[in-house]
């Protein structure tokens, strides 16, 4: 892969600094410039050094870079879209890392400049950790990367996007954006929703106390709660902005869940068993792909 | 603790061996008598060979025993407690590890001689793996146990459990057998219930592959398959025989995530944002009491 001469991220939470991280171990770009419109961020993020610059505002951070990554949540973009407009270079490539696409199409896309190329992106990967020390090099290592070009996007810079992340260690595929907004809102929106609306159930719940609920955690719960200590900003703007999708998805989970509800009232254990049974397999090939662990609780357990 | 004489354990998936497990690392019991009643879950524990005897027959494993423990589904436990019965030694303590505690009294309780302690316990541990071979003598440390007996059991007796479990590594908590239930229905039951539901619902989404769902299953989905993969024979049994608990619980998460379906629909991120900060602390919670690792992504990802 052709190097880019300088890589600017707005945004320097769990995944731009990691992407800094990654980038730097792979030498993809010359010069890395970061920027947060959080100045407390910023001084952190100097400190632990992982970009050549933290810029004090975004157009020096972006100026004359031909790769530029949105990284912050994404109700952020269109002001963030509209102030580094008029400063981004001929010829570079724009595109961001949020967990939806059509949104950021929507917000952005009417802001890029002719000759800049707009190609959203977004890496599957992630912990519930946020904030510039949150980051590390690893992170996109053997995870997925999703592109959402539109269509007629230039495909050299397609490629040369495809072989940026390839260098951070992911996998690349190609989608439309409505697909992928769908795509994640299965597997990754609605669990979110979930967890923090299970976590907030128990918290709730008068009659069990939450010094039990925390004590008897490793029933099951607790693996809820990791998901659930996810960046609250971050996850608002992905409920805000892939509504339709999300209700939809939310729409057929709450039909799957009429009928266990139903099957445990009617001691219906043939239709229990019967569920309980086929969702082991999804668990199987997603170890079997690579993407989890084998290790038993993830490797908690000492064995 | 005074060592039993004779260890009895009647079901030898990944509860019952990694109780011999752990308790061959203390020696808490002379002799360690295995049954399961399908024979060749007899075989494969003899290979093992995690106890002195894995007897043939359920009479012989229980005889003279001092310390009986059943760890099959709860669903078979009224069968094998009117089997077991008439040959269970006077002064012997009969318990059990089965994650309701209400049924189980009601099944069991009935068949206890008198001069028996029937004293009713639930480990607060697992893995998603089932069968003899995944048992490991380590899975109860740093746990919770729960003991539920019944009023007026013989205080000895108690003690005399409690320090078995605790020699296994577990701590200890006595609670009645209705608080437990409804306990286990919020921290284990509804979670195991909604992680079965929302795997089966991404199975059964025609817009997404479920090539796709696997791919992309790190952005959350995944965690839920861990606990999907739990044992259906078991889970179906622990939803059979703790119906009301459950759906009072249920209904709960259903009245909550109606109030998150509504904030998604008419984009109150006010509301998202509060109900995403507020399950951090829980989390947190989880973590410095030891339940938990703190390690992003449960220690999976390399860092």
């Amino acid at each position: 892969m052709e190097k880019f001469k300088k890589l600017a991220i707005i945004g320097l939470g769990l995944i731009g600094s990691s992407i800094f991280h990654a980038a730097r171990r792979k030498q993809l770009a010359i010069e890395l410039s970061g920027y947060d419109s959080n100045p407390d961020v910023r001084i952190r993020a100097k400190a632990i050094g992982f970009a050549s610059i933290i810029a004090d505002d975004v157009t020096a951070c972006v100026k004359d870079a031909d790769l530029v990554i949105l990284c912050a949540p994404v109700g952020a973009y269109k002001s963030i879209a509209q102030g580094i407009a008029p400063h981004l270079a001929p010829g570079a490539i724009l595109s961001d890392v949020g967990s939806v696409k059509g949104a950021v199409i929507r917000d952005v896309g009417p802001f890029v400049p002719a000759g800049v190329h707009f190609i959203p992106a977004h890496p599957i990967a992630g912990t519930e950790f946020s904030g510039p020390e949150a980051g590390f090099a690893s992170l996109f290592d053997g995870r997925w990367t999703i592109l959402t070009p539109a269509p007629g996007s230039d495909p050299a810079a397609v490629e040369r996007l495809k072989a940026f992340w390839q260098g951070l260690g992911s996998q690349v595929d190609v989608m439309d954006a409505s697909h992928h907004d769908l795509v994640l809102a299965i597997t990754s929106h609605l669990p979110h929703l979930i967890a923090y609306n299970i976590v907030g159930t128990a918290h709730d719940l008068e009659q069990v106390t939450e010094g039990e609920v925390i004590k008897y955690s490793a029933s099951g719960f607790r693996d809820f709660t990791r998901i659930a200590a996810s960046d609250p900003t971050m996850w608002r703007d992905v409920f805000l902005n892939n509504r339709d999708a999300v209700l939809d998805v939310l729409g057929r989970f709450n039909e799957d869940l009429k009928v266990l509800q139903q099957a445990v009232s009617e001691g219906n254990g043939e239709l229990l068993f019967d569920t309980f049974t086929r969702t082991r397999a999804i668990r199987r090939a997603i170890v079997d792909i690579g993407q989890d662990t084998a290790a038993p609780n993830f490797g908690r357990n000492k064995s």
